[in-house]
């Protein structure tokens, strides 16, 4: 008789790293953030959720406010507060996108036309005030003040973050520091707040909120530099957005960086040449693409993102085992291998 | 022999209306504002003191700030709040002008280059982001939860205004009332939550808060008509920016809408020509201007502001006579005659 092994897709599924623990761990607060979302993007003029419900509705993995509740849930918080500062924290991040694609005159944003495109600049940067707005009455009404400490801190910093990245633009002497420091703020900050409002709500010892802001910041970094190789490596269909668009904005990000040390004088000629001078003729994508794989930076680019990612794991090494530290750290796993 | 009458120049200069009041009231306290300003607006990031000083340090009147201290006064505060709530109501107004440019495209401001003019759009959207929380930061510190909700619900407020003015703009049909719903939100909000916020730091009955809010709300409506009135009327160089900036662009204000709603179907063409279409040609303007006055708009626009000032001087009824009242009243006077 033959043996007849069960099939069992999510096995299959499983296998690869994925955010399935953490959802399935907030499933049900992530219910009330999303009804939050949508009422609190709600306003007699239509345009606000209009542009609001563009941007909120395609379909972003809504990781920044999973975090907050993951961690509200390893820190045993039992109270209401975790899901409005999660919808605060997803609100300043969607207002960060707005205005983003302003700073960046982006015309794709998740896969779809960038809302500026189809309202205009203007209104993208007025509904991401509306929404930062919104995150401050969300956090306000929690009235936890160490949390809107937190917040509004990540708010400069985010802010700080951005035009240091505006200020460095096109420029090839961008030190690996430099970079990082940039990402820190404009990426790795949100991820870190997101994560401290947790246990700073549940009022645990303050080592357990500091090695939750760590876990939070370093997962940021490793985030933001896998998002760096994708834009010169995924497809514009999975990434939301087109390949090379850093190329084309001359953004420096760090796959550049280690590139353009790596490489001879007649290859530092054609980085600032396309870079800072942004004289891009066709075939010069490729031929950077072509760099980048050719001096691993690339590769290694993921290498210091696994860097990061395990400084991410070891900050939860505190805590003990269970659920919620399990989907976290699981979420590290995930955020790297998007990469693959 | 002759009867010598002593000459004083500051009775001569009290004769006309001033903020002179109001600036002797809050002077020492606004020292330490403009002091607290000067250091929230620093950063390691350079480009960020150096678009928010350009900005800041072209000569506002801060009128906002000082409605914060005189209303705080008002209401006999004794603390320290009232200083970093008067910073943040300037930072929350100087965002609000970044933004603005970008959304209206404005080349001037204040008389000197706008910003965006000289570092850009994005550095315009993003050091008002830094503004922003800045400004949260500061009412975050003073730690009143009653202040923040009044201050985070005016962001919010604000944005839905400009969004509405955005909605409303180049459109003809708008009314009176439609206009007004997007000025006491985009411009009213912040006077009368400016004003607000003094009491509700004194700890005084409601009755005295809802009064300085409604004075606020009152003078920021009439601040706000004025304006729209010297758009059409005063000299580039007082107003700080080029006479027929509206026009230009297409906003509808409320001499247009009793312009449009008193003339001719010959006129009101013209009106859809050049501001709905934006079909602008040498001598418009002139002719703009001519129809303002021969429909009276400009003259009863003004008369307009005059009932909200009206309303503003009663809604402080309840409080007895003195130096902080005196002044608030003489702000009202000051802001409506600033159009002759």
């Amino acid at each position: 008789m033959a043996v007849v092994l069960p099939f069992d897709p999510a096995a299959e599924v499983s296998a690869a790293p994925s955010i399935e623990g953490i959802v399935n761990l907030v499933r049900a607060d992530m219910e009330r953030v999303n009804a939050l979302i949508l009422s609190r993007t709600g306003s007699d003029v239509t345009m606000i959720p209009e542009v609001a419900q563009h941007l909120i509705s395609s379909g972003g993995k809504r990781l920044r406010p999973m975090l907050t509740l993951a961690t509200a849930g390893l820190a045993a918080y039992q109270g209401d507060g975790a899901v409005k500062l999660a919808a605060s924290v997803e609100f300043m991040h969607t207002a960060t996108l707005l205005h983003d694609d302003v700073v960046d005159d982006s015309e794709m944003r998740r896969g779809k036309l960038a809302a500026r495109m189809l309202w205009g600049n203007e209104a993208s940067v007025l509904v991401g005030d509306f929404l930062l707005g919104q995150a401050f009455r969300m956090m306000i009404e929690v009235g936890n003040l160490t949390a809107l400490d937190i917040l509004s801190n990540a708010a400069v910093v985010i802010a700080e973050g951005e035009v240091a990245q505006l200020a460095a633009a096109k420029n090839t002497a961008t030190s690996e520091d430099e970079y990082l420091a940039v990402i820190r703020g404009k990426t790795a900050e949100l991820f870190a707040a997101a994560c401290e409002v947790g246990p700073v709500l549940a009022e645990r010892p303050k080592a357990e909120q500091v090695a939750c802001r760590s876990y939070g910041m370093n997962l940021g970094i490793a985030f933001q530099l896998v998002d760096d190789v994708l834009d010169y490596g995924g497809s514009g269909a999975a990434l939301g957005k087109n390949v090379g668009d850093d190329f084309r904005e001359g953004k420096i990000t760090l796959p550049i960086i280690l590139a353009f040390r790596r490489g001879t004088e007649e290859e530092r000629d054609f980085w600032r040449r396309s870079l800072e001078r942004g004289e891009i003729g066709e075939g010069d994508l490729a031929r950077a693409v072509g760099l980048l794989e050719c001096h691993q930076a690339l590769a290694d680019t993921v290498k210091r993102a696994r860097h990061y990612g395990s400084m991410a794991c070891d900050a939860l090494g505190l805590f003990p085992a269970g659920p919620a530290k399990r989907a976290l750290l699981d979420v590290v796993e995930f955020c790297i291998s998007r990469v693959n």
